[in-house]
């Protein structure tokens, strides 16, 4: 089934220790729309500007993205420039120009209304609640967020929550957004806010996902379940802006395509989310994701299960 | 087969969140010999003073636990003191009295010398080497160390390590014996140092071993393997005195109790060396440990499978 995901569709120019990339094609619609198109069909809805040209429409349109919800607007895109030199977990800002995004209303074109699946990338919570109500029908509704809404934009943040099914955060937002330093506590403070499912991603660490009794058909026996995803330790970690994002497509791409939406398939989803999170790290940017096939994508599943199964 | 452990036993005033106990019966051979208890038989080499009395003998004797090797000397056992109360992955040390540990001379028991494993827990890397070398009929070797003995006792850390199959230590430890922030690149570097076997314990988001073409069979396809282990998501860390002894302790204690040692038999290890630490956390001290039945260990086993497997 079709998923829409509304976010931001960026340049980016980033640093590493493996060296420097200029104004690569970015962003978390980017990101996420890459990963979740080797599942299922994708929508995008975002607003760009005029350096957005025939060769980045073609990075989506090599991949069977939806773009027509991708608005051009005067100006130039949203820009990014970040480093990762001391801490390849986090990222260090230099520069964000809004640009065009700083006044971005999304519109949902029609042909988007039957997707069942709504992702809600990383934007203002008012943007994503707006989004979510627009599309009263999506049966699943995920999203992400980040410290800065955490901390200063809590009340519109709060009330986006109460519409989402699945929230993926890190650690250091999970725990921030609770007020609580045990990942266990602040996961069931973060449930009670609204999404029923938390999945916390831990970098190099993996994620882990937390269940609740709304999180399956009703009456499952699988309330409270918690899974835990490995990352796959890597001898280099070339760029790692987007692999949250690409984490975020994989899970969701895999659960939209799938007939079910059992423990099994959750469980495999935030498999191909790890999968997908790994490769996006391996070069600069979309390199990676753009030049992926299936098999990669399936090969790389068998050794994630090999590195963590007992049999 | 039977583990003889050289290492600490010793008194722990600890303070956490969930409170503060003095004296706690401690040491890092105490952990460990306790844990790997539950799966063979465990010999302790050691010092203690003459506040090491019955009350603390009945804790190794209820376990079976061999202390003929565990010398007694004028004066008080090792004792130290120290909190967690800002983070519950790093101890702030307060007091650390050596005590009688200031001149331990490690004697090996004769009934102890046909222990075919043997464990060099966190002491001065002088004594690790002393032991190992004699007991040169040990089938497998493997060992601890911490932060103090990389950074200022290093060329007799690297002479230990030569004699080591197996090295447990954190992320911080490997990076920084690596000299390398990569943990796939630090893992080849310190198996190059002599263990063919690196265990990274990452604290709550569990340990990754890392394998060579010596860690098992010669002509073994499993060469550079890696396996990731989980830890338990858990509601209350009371106290994180003793986790990587005790992961250690389960780690060893399963293999010593195997009849071979092959990839999967490693990984089983890793799970319950996982589940030990997992179980030490919830009480002070060795209170856990000392009521804990192997009946609850192996459902804890099965809920680490559940935590991570697909089916």
């Amino acid at each position: 089934m079709a998923i829409t995901v509304v976010g931001s569709v960026a340049f980016d120019s980033i640093e590493t220790p493996a060296g420097r990339k200029e104004r690569c094609l970015g962003g978390a619609a980017t990101h996420f729309s890459l990963a979740a198109s080797f599942f299922t069909d994708v929508r995008v809805i975002a607003v760009v500007g005029q350096d957005f040209g025939p060769e980045q429409e073609a990075v989506f349109n090599a991949r069977n993205i939806d773009i027509r919800g991708i608005e051009r607007a005067p100006g130039n895109s949203f820009f990014w420039e970040g480093s990762y030199l001391d801490n390849l977990n986090e990222a260090k800002t230099h520069i964000t120009d809004l640009n065009v995004f700083a006044t971005f209303e999304p519109k949902i074109p029609d042909v988007y209304r039957d997707s069942n699946f709504l992702f809600l990338a990383n934007i203002d919570p008012v943007l994503q609640r707006r989004v979510r109500e627009a599309m009263p029908d999506a049966r699943l509704v995920a999203g992400d967020t980040m410290n800065y809404w955490i901390k200063d934009h809590r009340p519109a943040l709060l009330e986006m929550l109460k519409g989402l099914d699945i929230l993926l955060i890190n650690d250091t937002e999970a725990r921030m957004l609770a007020g609580n330093n045990n990942l266990v506590q602040a996961a069931r403070a973060v449930q009670a806010m609204g999404p029923h499912t938390l999945i916390v991603k831990h970098g190099e660490y993996g994620a882990t996902a937390f269940f609740s009794s709304h999180s399956f058909a009703p009456q499952s026996k699988y309330a409270e379940h918690i899974f835990r995803a490995p990352a796959l330790p890597l001898e280099e970690v070339v760029d790692p802006t987007g692999a949250g994002d690409s984490f975020a497509g994989g899970f969701f791409g895999y659960l939209a395509s799938q007939p079910e939406l059992t423990p099994a398939t959750f469980r495999r989803a935030m498999f191909y989310g790890s999968v997908m999170g790994s490769f996006a790290v391996e070069r600069f940017g979309t390199e990676r994701l753009q030049e992926l096939t299936r098999q990669e994508i399936d090969d790389r599943f068998t050794v994630f299960r090999e590195l963590t199964h007992l049999d």
